[in-house]
């Protein structure tokens, strides 16, 4: 006979079956005092949307809070898999996961799309420029609110890892481990041309500005498509992209037809004013920046610290992982081999659960 | 005293020195048959524009003939800095350099800023669509009417490589040397996903379509910010793009103004029509269409082959360039470190001539 305990746990796998999890785990957590920006202006409150999964102990000690990456929203269990399951480094019987939106993106916490109550209608185009810091001190807030004065592990990869670097250096003391996957501690040239290159597809969609959620729709469709450039890489397309055998010229192309396809995807879940927001905000990552330099941050850092890079990440190459690794006091660094470039660590959670576990 | 050559010499290098050697050497040659396309239709007649540098000797075997890349000219000596030199492998004191403006660009040959003759007006939206097969043909026709049947050395880099390998399979008879440079026998998948992404950028300016020059003009410089993201890499904006130290948050970073400049830079000298064509083009690239697949068609390459890849080339990786050399037989393969990407076989020109004088 089955005890009530394993009952309720097949009632949730059926539900995390049928996509249904998800949504029983999400909050909104509304602050209703004003939330003063670095770059200057205020927002005069905020909602923040966020997600757990398993539960809090008495001792409110097995917390791992995720920060999530640039389109990402606060369900880590969808949009990063086999990583919120049971044996694996999310694992909920095990940890109480915490994940929350960033404000500025459009999946329940303030962001362009919402009600400025200066007017009554959203920003759109209005939304003041956010930093990474302004994205972690929101989120201090709500775990400050959670009760979460203590947190095992702070887990952050891409732009996700800008924030977990950030507060990680903020609250030295709140974390025991801190995991940084493909990301680092200042936004490189590099990084910040990709961005600006987005940018200008963007702005190059005259609808841009117009106030709608759709306004530049086409632009954040190539935006995206330019990102996907660079998440994959060489070695990404040419591994999945293959056209079919064909002795004569192809009426399309695999890899066209996939950027189109991934534009439009995006087009349909996120909007291009979040997405800007997002993108400004990543160019001023800086980690060091007030603190006398990105080395003298780091060396800061209190948590025990993995940092793991994918050899075929281009946005984030080995190379500035190692630097990274470096300069954090007692870090240790996994290299996971992987022909999916920055998105590997999306996609191979079985070596990133085998380095973690 | 100076003989009559030298003081020739000495007034070219100073024409030369005042940008004004190149307009000497520039030539425009008219076809007056119907040249039909690969992809269907035909251009009723042809302009080539091309560059001559250095005197063809009486034995017409000093040929050096460069295929140029996606946006460049027919004025080698100027896109191509340090090779069309004394001493250097384009050396004009040697070599009877040739380099002709492919169709479908802008810079002297028939392109879609050409006037249509059914209609009297330019081409714009309504210019065909080509195929570097097309491109390699509209030469070959240039090249019989110059009467250089035989051909010492075919260079090509980038898209140019991927006309020089057209044509050395089309002829294999005509050349004594081939030398490609950061290139391939067939567009990749990647190669194409990059394409594809500028094509969304363009047409995400909705005045592409317009019937004018400027039509499309701030998605071509998207689509060029896009281009130079693959050009340098990681590792040439990284070693170039660095923001002078700043302990705030920079009000611009060198590396979006460096993105901004270079789109509109192109902007001035280009067209996003001529641009289109030409990324077309590139995607119908497949040395092996109609010939038994690739491998097939490189074994029948003749020439002595030269092939330089690139260390940190993530366009055409060092990867792929071992790849060709394995299917040119008896091909040589150098590899240049350079921390510039694929834009080295344009600023490595040391370490070029040192492989090929």
């Amino acid at each position: 006979m089955r005890s009530k305990e394993d009952s309720s746990k097949i009632i949730i796998r059926s539900l995390a079956k049928a996509g249904l999890l998800s949504k029983l785990h999400m909050n909104i957590f509304h602050y209703h005092n004003p939330f003063p920006l670095e770059l200057g202006g205020t927002l005069p409150c905020l909602d923040i949307a966020y997600h757990t999964f398993g539960t809090l102990n008495a001792k409110k000690d097995n917390v791992v809070w995720v920060c999530h990456a640039l389109t990402a929203n606060s369900d880590v269990a969808d949009w990063w898999p086999h990583t919120v399951e049971s044996g694996c480094f999310l694992d909920p019987d095990r940890w109480f996961v915490v994940c929350a939106n960033i404000i500025g993106s459009c999946y329940g916490s303030t962001g362009p799309l919402s009600e400025d109550p200066a007017t009554g209608e959203p920003y759109y185009y209005d939304f003041p420029k956010l930093t990474i810091r302004d994205m972690v001190k929101a989120h201090i807030i709500l775990a400050d609110d959670l009760g979460l004065t203590d947190i095992n592990t702070l887990v952050g990869s891409s732009v996700g890892g800008f924030q977990a670097i950030e507060w990680a250096v903020m609250e030295p003391e709140r974390f025991r481990r801190l995991i940084l996957i493909a990301t680092s501690a200042k936004a490189s040239p590099w990084s910040i041309a990709i961005d600006e290159t987005q940018r200008m597809a963007i702005r190059s969609d005259a609808t841009y500005g117009e106030r709608n959620a759709e306004a530049g729709s086409k632009g954040l469709a190539a935006a995206r498509a330019i990102g996907l450039l660079t998440y994959r890489g060489p070695w990404g397309y040419n591994a999945t992209q293959q056209d079919p055998p064909c002795d004569g010229i192809p009426a399309t192309h695999r890899a066209c037809t996939y950027q189109k396809y991934q534009g439009e995807k995006l087009v349909r879940r996120f909007n291009a004013y979040s997405y800007m927001t997002i993108l400004d905000a990543f160019d001023t990552h800086d980690a060091g920046r007030g603190r006398g330099g990105v080395a003298t941050a780091l060396a800061g850092i209190k948590a025990k610290t993995t940092i793991i890079g994918i050899t075929t990440d281009i946005i984030f190459t080995p190379e500035e992982m190692r630097e990274l690794t470096a300069m954090i006091p007692g870090a240790e660094y996994h290299e996971i081999e992987s022909e999916f470039g920055h998105d590997g660590f999306l996609v191979e959670h079985r070596k990133l659960n085998s380095i973690l576990v």
